[in-house]
């Protein structure tokens, strides 16, 4: 302790999965000059904000504003406001943050029905219409749109539509999606969504954008018990991020990193969500190529996998923890364990926001030949970044 | 929409009740790269981060570490972990945050009993006392230290004594005392305390340092239900934040306001605690001086009056409103108005952290005086920065 001074963090690149790389756009924004929470010229900016996110979900809805905590808040708050206790929610897991979700519904006094999906398969459209059928009480159906923990995908539009033919609200992951595949809120009439600025928005963490529709607002506004969460009850929360240029005190608004989040969906903004979504593809395609031509394979089909996250099976023998190290300490690079039932079975590839770059796809193919090789592990040296520069030169010209 | 742009904020000067000025070295470290919640780096980070919180708070609480949200979420972290459904909470009021611990309490599902203190006077013993006597139900006392509505402190070290003679818990709010007047959480035996980072600290908004005494980690580890928050649950946020090298996922931690904190308290410790206190002290009896000589009043007697929140009553007949714009748009000067009850009766002119030096209480003092009298209202021009300056003259040497 008596040696503490100021932490110059090393410049890493981020391929794991979230924070990605964030753009010193974004990062001189956050140490812009700090105004107040109340102050007119930050109140314009957090109109400005709103419109941005709308435009980043795809959506009208006016109760659509950042929570001031990391996504994991913005899942809380979507829970904590549409259940009461004794409510029944049916809930599709098929990872990890299905399983947040799932003790998200049981400490607001509600009852969970899980649709239990295989890890790295997307949510079976056909269980949740059984579990629907059995449970006419559930007024909530809510899934994970890209599951972080395996990097596969659900039909969001179908799971929506779903639970609207049973009369249910849906709630929406979208943490690892928003900004790297199509979310369409309005579209696909989802009733409540939240996301991380950290993934493929390329913001710094710890803010959790959310979506509400109009009828989920009515359900919040016509409860019959508080919300249990004095500091998320968006009741009190629209008295600061409501409509118009009146705002009251809630709580002290996170003013810097607001300044990061509005750089970020600008950036998204001007390159355009379908622009952003074809990068996202094409660095995906060209680290896939690289993959395979190592010899490894993906957890994930390919008509659902993601192409932000990439769960990489860690071939046999190969000792995960020594790679990860390795990459980090002579590269730089950080690439993600497994998470929970995943843990030692994959290595989760991020190509999120900024991070979806050819810079970063073929530091990540070099190293890992690299790495690999030096262990032994046979593989075809040379071959993964020769695939993946085939892939750039088909599919950028 | 379509004029979205790169927000440059102004350079104001906040001299309100928080956020305050925040020092360059603090908004650059907020600008360093972005590395990942588990990189080894970073963990060196937070364990140093913790120490120095632990200095600040005067503590050796092994369980302190800032809360990845607003101060109201520290507040949320200390009532949802520490009361289970069903349990008695004595909390005292006198100003508008007493009035949000009793919202935390009633929605923990426990009940709360409130001891009642004029605004604006501290915490009175004999009503605690009273109420503890009438309840012997109750596990837990709640108060204030600094409150931030009006500019009271209240005595901290005796409440505590009160509650440990009834077997009860404390939870002390530090948001607004951290770091300008002594907070003592040792010395004086609190449980459970909770702060902002953009007050005294001086660090932007968005964090919440916490602390823990060991019997509270103790009746948190015991507790017979879940907290309701997943999120501040503690039992899982210590798998991150806990001692040694080995950190579990819980959140994605906000890595750039970490950085900005860790900045913040390192120059706390570089100045050293004491220098702090005497620092806000100086620049208070200086505030204090010009605004008496503009013949206006404090609305907290000067015996528990805090010197980093200074609640000025408003000279009858002068428009409110009016006066803090003119301020803001003429001085690029931030005070507060009042809060609740206090909307509309007094300025709170705060002076912490970086905004406690004689540069804006020189400015403060100079702007008011010509803002008022611009408006008509009668003081003796030109008084106030003189006698802020015999202070300065006479306490400097």
């Amino acid at each position: 302790m008596t040696t503490a001074k100021s932490f110059y963090p090393p410049q890493r690149t981020l391929m794991g999965p979230g924070p990605s790389d964030v753009n010193p756009r974004i990062l001189q924004a956050l140490a812009r000059p700090t105004i107040g929470h109340l102050d007119p010229a930050f109140i314009g900016m957090m109109n400005e904000m709103k419109h941005l996110l709308q435009y980043a979900f795809q959506t009208d809805n006016p109760l659509t504003f950042p929570v001031s905590a990391p996504g994991s808040a913005g899942m809380e708050t979507c829970f904590a406001n549409l259940l009461e206790p004794g409510d029944t929610a049916i809930v599709c897991q098929n990872g990890v943050f299905g399983g947040r979700m799932k003790e998200n519904v049981e400490r607001c006094g509600a009852t969970s029905v899980m649709v239990e999906n295989e890890w790295g398969r997307p949510v079976s459209l056909d269980k949740l219409a059984d579990a629907l059928e059995a449970h006419p009480e559930a007024r909530l159906v809510a899934f994970v749109h890209a599951e972080t923990s395996t990097g596969a995908r659900s039909d969001a539009e179908s799971i929506a539509k779903l639970a609207r033919k049973h009369d249910c609200l849906t709630i929406m992951d979208t943490v690892t999606s928003l900004g790297g595949i199509p979310v369409k809120i309005d579209e696909w009439g989802i009733d409540a969504v939240y996301s991380g600025s950290q993934k493929c928005l390329s913001c710094t963490p710890g803010l959790a954008p959310v979506s509400f529709s109009e009828k989920a607002a009515e359900v919040i506004r016509n409860r019959k018990s508080k919300v249990q969460s004095w500091f998320l009850d968006l009741n009190l929360v629209m008295g600061y991020w409501g409509e118009g240029s009146k705002r009251a005190y809630h709580h002290t608004a996170p003013i810097n990193a607001l300044y990061g989040l509005h750089e970020a969906l600008l950036m998204l903004r001007e390159e355009g969500l379908e622009a952003a979504w074809a990068r996202h593809r094409l660095h995906h395609h060209a680290l896939k190529a690289g993959i395979e031509a190592m010899g490894m394979n993906f957890l994930v089909e390919e008509t659902y996998r993601l192409p932000q996250l990439n769960s990489v099976t860690i071939p046999a023998g190969v000792d995960d923890a020594a790679v990860r190290s390795h990459l980090l300490n002579d590269y730089q690079l950080e690439i993600g364990a497994g998470l929970g039932a995943m843990a030692g079975r994959v290595w989760r590839i991020g190509l999120m926001g900024h991070s979806a770059n050819k810079k970063n796809v073929l530091l990540c193919l070099g190293a890992l030949d690299n790495v690999l090789c030096s262990m032994g592990v046979e593989i075809n040296q040379g071959a993964a970044v020769a695939a993946a520069n085939v892939i750039y030169h088909n599919e950028e010209n």
